[in-house]
């Protein structure tokens, strides 16, 4: 993966949260995950194939991160994850991932986009099972942090 | 989906737990997801794609059920949740999608299969987003319940 190929899901995730939800952040570095990322309440997924690639992208907050996002999109006060929470999640999920499927089309990937997953619980860990490296992408905002993982193979041709 | 389809993932989850884990087990009724499943511990998916469908296929387990069926996998007690346990059910999500693509493939479609992505964690509740019904079957065991869902959706062509 290279940097071309994060930074079409950064720049998305990044778009959306400025659009969507109005919401003040700042992004850290990519980093490749080696252990586990702090736990979290909520996952958000798609997975992604091509004629080049194949894989993940994972969006994961912890409760009050997801309850901040969904107060300003959804311009009340929400205090705990329930159905329309969960669905906000599917949704910001497709729409990362749809950004992303369109900036790298441009670079030459025809991305097909499979349906959107979303688990709630609580202390989620996540493992994706790849011959390609993760990268993690921390996103901090006023109520805490949030991640953004991307895991992709390449296919043998 | 028709009945031949979702017969391709529940026979080849019987397969995977009769020869890998050689596991007495019933099978339920195939329903459509309606409510909520009873709560699980851990959960395996796997999407898939076709020029003609995309879906995803899930298999979560509670903590007693996978902790048996791993003591029986590894042949020796396994007592917790740990990253033994995590592959083995990235493992068991991509032979029973394996072997239902390759039943799949029989019946003329095409499947790619993404990389399994797994989620541990506590009171989990699975959704699934997406223009096609979720079909959930329930399996039985000695240790309990633990359930199969498949969802996909027709391709526009």
């Amino acid at each position: 993966m290279d940097r071309d190929f994060v930074n079409s899901f950064l720049d998305s995730t990044s778009n959306v949260l400025a659009t969507m939800a109005a919401m003040d952040f700042s992004v850290g570095h990519p980093r490749f995950k080696k252990e586990e990322l702090p736990i979290s309440n909520i996952t958000g997924m798609i997975a992604m194939s091509s004629p080049q690639a194949v894989g993940t992208l994972v969006i994961s907050f912890t409760e009050p991160v997801i309850l901040s996002l969904a107060s300003r999109m959804l311009m009340e006060t929400v205090d705990e994850i329930n159905g329309e929470v969960i669905d906000l999640v599917g949704e910001l999920t497709n729409m990362v991932t749809g950004g992303a499927k369109r900036v790298l089309e441009e670079k030459g990937f025809d991305f097909d986009m499979a349906t959107p997953v979303v688990i709630q619980g609580e202390n989620q860990q996540i493992t994706q099972f790849s011959n390609g490296p993760t990268i993690v992408v921390p996103y901090s905002t006023d109520a805490g942090d949030f991640y953004v993982e991307i895991c992709f193979e390449a296919i043998d041709s």
